[in-house]
């Protein structure tokens, strides 16, 4: 390869050759040499939200006077690029990074200050013209300008998330009213217990999800508060307060999100609770995830020697080697992703927990899981939900052949009988295989009409003494 | 011993010896036999919230005219003693135990059996007068009376905590005003950033610990809704709706807590979320809390050998070896309640999605993690604010001189002369040790006066270009 | 209470008040006022090897010159009193505190010299006859004390629960043989799979077990490095090197512990790695055993409702509310202690990795959280094995019958017919309830002699294409 | 696009379009409408030993005569390229996916049988010919297949990791030399303690990395032992036990690597303690360099307002805002990869513990989190040794400083005139500023001649009493 092919860039540490073509610049090389930890690119929304907040930055250092329109014009232009999805390529750093996100917003930086100069005409590097940190970065440090951009890019996530859960919810909620007449075994401690309707399990599963969509949404409430403004430790040093004011009106117009500026920049500088805030709300939310999937696994369990209750959707072949076996494989990808979301949010409490004085460096790690969990909840939720939820069918006769058989139902009479003389009864059925009606009646202690209303299986599954209080004596 | 000193208990499994002044019976028996897992006995306030259910639910079976009031009367003096403690020493089980707190319950459930059939005269055990499972577990199942107690006496300890977490806040405000004035050396990554007041450190701390309140405040929501009624499924089988309706509102007098029932029994009695979000804002609480003491030990490090820009009070003499040594142990007992609370944050998540079905076995678990995360964050934050926070020290003159020799404060000329020329002279400074005024001014890009303006350190901990924008070129 | 009932104390902070009967003295009251936190005791078996180390130390210290006779006899007397067990209630200090066990080091000084000083008839707190840190702690620092007797302590608790998992090996053995010729379904994904036999799946848990034990057994290795002698940092300041040898052989001696010195006492008194190796292996342990108490959960659900493929003994009665029923209680323990020590193995890393320079001050809720793991395991497997696991009985007929109905056993046609055709099959047996048999003749692709040797189940399981190579065309 | 630019692929469940120049099949397609939830590919290490896998059982299968000359010679030319790494881009299945990893099995099966059949001149999709099931997956299931390539992948991805890590420790041991000889002072509780050598400390690092190799080592024990011919659920059906001998033996020579078939094939298709105790040591191993990391950061706090014991070499600048700053970038990266490796190893842990009878389902997550520690712990500890670790730098003469005003040397003086008025003295000496040698001598306890030996801070850094037992009164 020429020489021509590099181009010479240089910082305060020395000189790097850069490709010819490249946007990036001296630091972001740097960066890739030093942190070739993951092989993974960042997240496109988080590009994009750099994209907004060096733009949102731009246009308020022209309003205060600190930026010549004749400079920031073009870096507008190139900002709406990265904003678009242009110049995905050029950022390159690794998501784990050292240095709190320096080397993600230096790419940012560089990509921007390149572009705009290519559009001015420029050679790419002549910082001169355009600086990296001069320019693109005026007003800012990184320790305002990344969380800012990764608030705006949660924010964004949450958002496709909270449209995900909410369908799934949905869902859950027709599936509780089409099961609504289907009586089954209720089981606790995987052993038999008394009646319950399908459609009042489904219903369970339908309220914990509507109260995960409360948690989520709510723990957005202070990602709305950006830090822009707080530069290098929250202090404000370089950023003058007409353009903190116009910066986060910017943001909030560019995003489309109510941002607000935090009220106390030290304070939204050095604290992390915001995130894991967000983060132990969605591991709340898969955890119950994981019971519900559990719950589906083991009622769709068979299809010959399992509970066989309920069929899940057949979605792919099962197996390489059993023929027409089906697998309950959408039920089984959400456990999965609540494990990853659960050591995920370890990660995140480690990292935030390792915040120092007035800056917590563990950002990108932290940043890198919180999106990561973020995304792959909303994906898992849609495929869930619309390969798997929707078409569950239920094995209706089965299931009343369970409670038909269950002993489990001789609850009903406790009010009658008391709980002593019942247990003798259940003992007895358990070990002979007899009815618990037929037990029952040859105890002597209740009549068959009195057992016809009081083992009526439907009237267990509301509450209420079974055949009423007067039948007790 | 001879044999008149136990009286025979039975259940349906068989007999049991138990020891003849025992107001435990014969399934607390097996609950110790079966689980000598911890050593530990139940949290007093879960005790109390156990006679409080029994209490609750005596009162509401007579009202509907399920309990007689001549045995009634003597329940709920027994409760009555239960509440007050009187019987602590009888409640033996091990807060780690199989099935779901049947166990617990059952100690309950006997111990006021028992002492009732004493008040009344008759012979502990004559459980033909007055039944643990008929009479004191009436219209319940473990699986509504165990997690209502478990609500309460969490509720209750989280009101103290939330005591002890304001008193915290209030110290840490003024300390934040205490500090106002002093000015020293911002850190991040541990390297000289720019100056800050000690005033607005305490004061992100004290912010940080507000919204802790609030978040912790917060998720008390889901506990005052309590599954009273519910019984084995939650559907509610053998309880009467109005005898649910009057139970509640008993516990809520009780307890003098806004209890109220859930509005769906069946949810209520699967799903463990509310107990996850409490523990998983407890968690974000002490992440929160651990960092702000890393924070001190590091500024009290020293006396001669570290940044020692505070003093903590001594407390205890620091080594059994190195005389006059005094250590940070009031922080480091903050960050060792913060590593348990975290543990426990994961033993309750594990627990609570190992729900299955209408029922989450691992309850027991689940409590005595909560209660323990809950009731040692409530005592450490009472002796670290009062034997440690209140009667923190600057070294205000020592924390001057840092930001006196300081580089960072370079970060003031940069939207005068540019990032570039700034990071060569800063970069000067620290090879040669010579002054960034010094060498600013030799540069010749400001002048004394100018220079006189820009470095002020306590203009730099406001927003605002130092010396304003006219200044800048 | 009039003044005599206290005695005064001082040290470099000042006096306290000490109640005249304690033998603690001024600094553990100084600890029980600093961390009232989880109000329970350290354990005793600390409080013995506590005894050993001080013990140790007296000897060595007279070995070498350091410590008069007349003293040291009396030091020992106390420190064997200490190590029977008689003065545990004067160890009052909390398990969870500041200041690296400083505290749990001066108990254990003051105790022995108050009561060292009792027998010579000196009055206690007479320290200038005997110091708790001049004599008892002569040569000695908490860094080295502490974790030394830690050592010994969590050895010896290993080497119990080393016992309590081969009973359990042996238990699972056992039934393994036992269960040696039962045919059962073998389940992936909670779905019919092919045949295998219940003693086949015994035997894998009783080989996973049996790397545990390995593996647990093997984590021991750093444990018996000791770091006595190393003192404040590691160095061994004022720690004679004849006494550092003198005092690791009087451990072992005492301890009938293979102890030994360890190499590099800077290394051994900073790193925490020999506590996070066993914890980590501990908690590998309980993973597996949670997986196996799920899988006895599991198939002994129903008795009516569920896989009832094997029976657990009833140890106590299921429920307040269902009469007769039974639950898993002694596998659900199981869980909820694997539960309980992945939490703390969390809790042991995060302190692990607080660790600073050349100490880890958080070493007290390490240990605490240790000590409770080993402890809390050794407890379950014991009553684990004892009352579920040897007594567990297979419902043979009923394990034969889900084989019979299942289509799984399709899989061994597929080397004679394919995979492609076999799936047709497979599904339409599914569909349409017909045999796998019945279906794969009427398919003309096998002979009814050919099927009787393929679709045998016990050939099914071990290795082997069904019918032969030679059968395959 | 036309319609030819599609094929068709059936499979038990119905029909897929194909792109026509696609290697993988109808199966692969399923799969990634299935699960779109991460957007990463599966490593490459993972391809290509699934290719060895499929090699190993296809020289295999020829040998025993399963499979013919005719067919296997162009699957193995197919497998050579897949492990050359030539068809990476067909691997396109997400690494977090539902099924037990049977489609990645599926999309090796697919794209070795569409490349087999393109070598022999025929149709991609004309599985009649080379079925990716009958063929490709002859005598294997997902449920071996899978696994043994994981392990091969792992195993290999591990060798790497010694490398790296043996390197670091390397670089350890030569900086403890080097900084053999330079006096600094101990820090307890960040406070300062007595004397030592900064060479000690990196010894220190270096023995606890040295036992994180023997760790890592050794946990690849069980690892080496596959499971290949265990088929579906560990019975070995359908596979021939010559072609299981011969399948283990191929899979050691193509791999290099000392494989055996597992003892037990049933445990080891279901039991996942292999992986957990990988993870485990990973976990303990990175604690341990995040202990080390922060030490690092600490000592290179600074330059003028910390610590600043010791240099890093400046890799990046380390602001975008403060010029001439330069952070620590290259140890925080390290502790990054210590919180994502701990909240990936509880992603393990909880995967693990969901393993349900004859397989764990989970394995896809746990897999992928697995490689993952691995891989960037191999990628952080090349880039720390070579990037910081070997050029880190001390500032020798500041460390003499630091030992000659600190106050913790007193401690020498503890055996000659005790512990309680060296106390005294230290108070004095930290309250008043005055040195310890001149209070020593003002107390007349000690001459001059004798501090002199006793205060020499290079005499503390070994074991013994500062002047000889013989200066002891």
């Amino acid at each position: 390869m020429s020489n021509t092919a590099y181009r010479i860039e240089k910082d305060f540490l020395g000189e790097k050759q850069i490709p010819k073509d490249a946007y990036y610049g001296v630091q972001t090389t740097r960066a890739i040499e030093n942190f070739p930890i993951t092989g993974y690119r960042i997240h496109p929304e988080l590009i994009k939200s750099l994209g907004i907040v060096k733009k949102a930055a731009a246009l308020a250092n022209m309003e205060v006077g600190m930026l010549k329109k004749e400079i920031g014009q073009h870096i507008i232009q190139a900002c709406d690029e990265v904003i678009a999805g242009k110049w995905n390529d050029q950022f390159i750093v690794d998501p784990i990074q050292g240095g709190a996100g320096t080397s993600i917003n230096m790419n940012a930086n560089e990509v921007i200050a390149n572009r705009a100069l290519e559009i001015m005409g420029e050679e790419k590097g002549n910082y001169k013209i355009i600086s990296p940190n001069s320019h693109i970065n005026m007003s800012q440090s990184t320790n305002d300008a990344f969380p800012t951009a990764t608030h705006i890019a949660i924010l964004s996530l949450m958002n496709q998330l909270l449209e995900s859960i909410k369908t799934m919810h949905q869902a859950f909620v027709s599936k509780s009213k089409e099961f609504g007449h289907i009586i089954k075994m209720g089981r606790t401690h995987l052993q038999d217990a008394v009646p319950i309707l399908l459609g009042q399990e489904f219903e369970a599963y339908s309220r914990v999800v509507s109260r995960d969509i409360d948690r989520i949404s709510l723990s957005r409430q202070h990602l709305y508060e950006v830090n822009m403004g707080a530069t290098a430790v929250g202090t404000g040093l370089n950023a003058d307060p007409t353009y903190i004011q116009a910066v986060v009106r910017n943001l909030s117009e560019l995003s489309g999100l109510p941002l607000k500026g935090a009220e106390h920049l030290v304070d939204a500088t050095q604290n992390t609770d915001c995130y894991t805030e967000v983060s132990a709300n969605l591991k709340v939310c898969m955890i119950n995830m994981s019971k519900i999937a559990n719950d589906l696994r083991l009622m769709a369990s068979g299809p010959r020697d399992g509970l066989f209750e309920i069929v899940l959707p057949a979605r792919q072949p099962g197996s390489s080697i059993m023929p027409g076996k089906v697998n309950p494989v959408m039920a089984e990808v959400v456990n999965q992703v609540a494990f990853q979301v659960m050591g995920n949010d370890l990660t995140i409490s480690a990292a935030s927990e390792a915040g120092q004085f007035e800056l917590n460096v563990m950002e990108p790690v932290l940043f890198f899981n919180l999106i990561q969990s973020i995304s792959i909840m909303s994906n898992v939720f849609e495929v869930f939900t619309n390969k798997c939820l929707v078409d569950i069918k239920a094995n209706e006769e089965h299931l009343r052949e369970y409670v038909e058989k269950s002993v489990g139902i001789i609850t009903a009479v406790n009010p009658h009988i008391g709980y002593e003389l019942a247990a003798q009864i259940a003992k007895e059925a358990i070990a002979t295989g007899a009815s618990v009606r037929e037990l029952c009646l040859k105890s002597g202690a209740l009549t068959a009409e009195q057992l016809d209303i009081i083992l009526d299986p439907f009237e267990m599954t509301h509450p209420g003494i079974a055949g009423g209080r007067e039948l007790v004596k």
